[in-house]
Order: C-alpha cells, then structure tokens, then sequence
C-alpha cells in the first residue's frame, strides 16, 4: 500500500441519478467488507481520522453532472450520498458549462449558474477539468469558493486538449483554486516515455506561474480496469459511430504509465524528483498532499 | 370546432424519457375515448385520411430534447412512440444545442450533430422555436432535410427574444425550412392588443424575405390552461429562483390572446385579412395550411 490518507474516486462518468445511487450501493458495500482499511470521507477532519486510524478515506467525486440531471434540488441531494467533488462537464457540452472537446466555447450556462451557487451552499468543489477555457473562466468568477482543476497539466508542457493555459492557471491560483497534475499519459510529454526530470520541471515552471500551496497531484490513475471502462468514459451513450478521445484508432485502450509512476508508489519518485530540482520539503509536502488538505479545510 | 385536419400538440416541455411514456399513456386513453374525433399522426396521409374522415390528426411535438436524455438510441424510441417534431432546446443550453435565453450561443455541440443526422435518418423534424441564433444556423447547415421553425415571428416587427432576425428567415427559406408565425401576445407587436392588419402586413413583409411556401402558422395557442403550465414552461427544475420568461412579476400567468385570435376559429379571420393585403387564394391555403403540408410530405 501506498499509505494515503484520502483518496478521490470517481463514482461517475454518464449516469444519471438512478445509476449513481447504484455506484453507492457498491461502494456501501465495499465499505462494510473492508472497514478496516477504507471508510467514506465527508470532510477535512477524515483525513486526519484517517491518518490516525492508519486507513484511507474515500471521497467520491464526479466526472460529470449527469446526476444531477435538469434538477436543482439534486445537488443537495448528490452530497447527502457522499459526492464532494464535480465537474461541470465531462469533455462535451453539458448543461452547465462546455466541455473540451466542443468547437466552440459558450461559457457557464443559466442553469449553471444555480448550480455553482447551490454547490457553494452544501459544500460541492466546483471541477473544470474536463472543461473548456472560456467556461473555466466564467467558474472561477462565477463561484464564490476557490475551485478545482483536479487532473490536468499546463498546457506551455503538452498540447493536450484537456491541459490548461498560462492565464486560466494564472486566475486559478490568484482565486485560491488547486491544480492537481495529473500523470495519465495523454496529459504528459511524450506519453508514456515521459521522464520523471521532465515532470518535476514542469512542476517548477507552474511554479513560477501560480502559486506552489496551489499545485498539487491528481494522478488521473485508471488501474487494473478493462478498456471497457475507458470506452464507457469516451463514448458513454452520445454517439452511434466510436470516439478514442485522447487515444486513436490504433490505441483505443488505456495507455501505459510512465516507468516511474506505475501506481500509487510512484510518489516517492516525485518526492525525490521534486527536491532534486530544489523544491524545499515544506513545499513538496504541500504538493504531495498538503495542498489538497488545506484547500479541502478551507472549503 | 375550427375543422383543423391536423394539429401539432406539444407532450414535452422539460420531461424526461419515463415522463414521456406516462403522457403518451394519458393520450392513448384520449385517442380511445374520442375515436370519432381524433387519431395519432404518423405520416402525411394522416392527413389526408382525416380529411376525408372528417377528423382531426394529432402529430406528437417536443419543446425540448429532454427525453432523448443523453442517449442517441432513445431518438428512435421517441418516433416510435410517434414524435414527429422536437426542438434541440428549450429557451435555455440543452446537450444538443443553445437557447435563446443564453447569453452565449456556442451553436450545435458534437452530441447535437449525432442527434440532427439520427433525427433526419427516422423522420422527426428539427424545430428550432426556442434557440439561440447560431444554433439555428447550425442547424439549417448540419441538417440534411429542410428544419422548421415551428412558432416564432420575425424580429424587424418585434423585438422578443424568440423572434428571428431577416438573415434567419432568409437562410430557412433558402433550405426550404418552414416558419411558424406565432400568435402568442408576447410574440406579437403591442402583445394582446395587436391589431389583425399589423400581423397581416408583417404576413406580407416576410414574404419579401421568404418563399411565401415557406410560410405557415405556429399558433402556439394554449387554451384553458391553468397558470401552473406555464410556471412549468419557464422553470422546470433548473432554478431555486423564480423565472417569468416573457412575462414579468407583475404578469406571471397565460397573457390574453389579441380578440380576433381567441382561439382555432381565429384562422378566418386571418384568412380574411390576407386576402385584404393582397395574398391569393392559393397563396393563403398555403399559409394556413397547405405549406406545412407539403413540407411534411417532403421529408
């Protein structure tokens, strides 16, 4: 084991509220077998619990917000069932915001609007990672909380779809929001054979563009899963013909990790990378974890 | 009764798939009940066939995408069931496509053009009523049989925020879409008190624009109906707060119709007041009824 004190899952990527009350019933089950190593996480003061009861606390989030469907009222209710993270689009349009993947970019929507509002309320972090620029934007003035870019990189890195500009990172961090880099492939140099130096120097970078108490990691990690799973994520019910997302055609499936972040164990790799480039241990503590703990305290 | 062969009923504001299902379940009954006056709309030999039944056929009609919900085989589901006409949103963003209560328009999104294509290939028409104006231009462009605008009027003659620019028309008629001129007082120049001569001369107006064949009536007439509907109409679930459309606070409920379009018998009037401005025989015929027939027959 990794020894993490908290760990964010995903619960949804296109389900509708009926499906996701399914998913809890799973994880209650889950949670009852295996109460010796994991529980579920309602706020700040679980991971402590978590640390001092050596176990994981799980905090679900979604990708999407499809569970919410077109009712306001759902939003309290997603968070009486555990949910403390959601984005407001996943790669598409959705009903609140425009996702990545769209041509065009309309920003928050009416409907979203309420809904970032009632988030605020009941103690929802508002996700942009899948999102577009102009509707990121629009979250950050928009919401009265700091928000969230749990898994993305910069974009100055990697051209990815999904990685985010100088000036978007710039308002995030100046709003007090996290930006947790995310390790899946698609979202790093070179993929795959993306090296460990050239991670931390784009961590050091990122540095200098926000500040570092709002850099954090949200490694994106999809293991021992099926390729079902990340065609379920690209294509959900949409569209007759097949989407590959970040991958193509010839790479439909999950790609492999870099060799030195294969699954949780790999952050004592960044650990030592990170000091190597001359991050202090104040502050790579505070990438490593930290960050994500105050940030979640104060929300 | 004002002997309409045929009529365009609305079943779907902001309901769901299920909730579709239990309304098409209250119009069985009604169908069952009043076989001596009405039947379920297919194709256009409906039509004909009420004609010369002396009945009335009822076309199924969505204001809104929300039953497909977020599923591309659930397009199919709805014409089966007999949709013949849906709207790509509802005043507000929808997944396919913005409304012209948005502040952005983004135009129609990737899931929107599966949906245009899905809808073209089984036979439901894209109504564009209540978006925004890219969208609609989108639509125009994307779709590979002509769309309607099924209820609206033009803006040169009032500035409502459904009502539709020159270009719009110009662009509809080019691809043989049709326009449903509106007759609810919030589309009409001076609302209720709008005078049969200025609605006729802005008739005649619009056929400058547009082929007169691509002129018909949407009278989006809605009759004895409490002030609960239209509530619906402008809220469904989608705000804690309380929205009045095209009314205000002060008038929140159903406006009064103009007094020579109080209801269906209204069409003679009209009918007498075309042939005032000049239109001929054939010409009228077509606008109240035989251009949508025709169009309906084309696709």
């Amino acid at each position: 084991m990794a020894g993490l004190d908290a760990v964010h899952v995903t619960l949804v990527y296109h389900e509708d509220y009926d499906e996701f009350l399914l998913e809890t019933k799973k994880w209650q089950k889950l949670f009852k077998e295996n109460s010796d190593l994991i529980f579920l996480g309602r706020d700040f003061k679980d991971i402590d619990k978590a640390k001092s009861e050596k176990k994981t606390a799980i905090f679900f989030g979604f990708q999407n917000c499809s569970p919410i469907e077109d009712d306001i009222k759902l939003v309290e209710k997603i968070h009486d069932l555990g949910c403390r993270f959601m984005q407001l689009t996943y790669n598409n349009q959705s009903l609140l915001a425009t996702g990545c993947y769209e041509k065009n970019d309309s920003g928050v929507t009416n409907f979203g609007r309420e809904v970032i509002k009632e988030m605020n309320r009941v103690g929802i972090v508002v996700d942009m990672s899948h999102s577009a620029e102009k509707s990121t934007f629009d979250a950050i003035d928009i919401s009265e909380k700091p928000i969230a870019i749990t898994h993305a990189n910069p974009l100055f890195w990697h051209p990815a779809k999904r990685n985010k500009s100088n000036d978007l990172l710039k308002a995030l961090s100046e709003n007090d929001g996290m930006l947790g880099l995310s390790l899946y492939p698609h979202h790093l140099k070179n993929n795959t054979d993306c090296t460990l130096e050239s991670f931390c120097e784009m961590v050091a970078k990122t540095a200098e563009i926000m500040n570092v108490k709002n850099i954090g990691i949200g490694s994106d990690l999809c293991l021992r899963q099926p390729d079902s799973i990340v065609e379920w994520m690209r294509n959900g019910t949409w569209s007759k013909s097949r989407n590959y997302g970040e991958g193509s055609k010839n790479k439909p499936g999950f790609p492999k990790q870099p060799n030195w972040f294969e699954d949780a164990r790999g952050f004592s790799n960044i650990e030592n990378g990170l000091k190597k480039i001359g991050f202090s241990e104040i502050e790579i503590d505070g990438i490593l974890g930290n960050n994500w703990y105050n940030f979640y305290k104060n929300i």
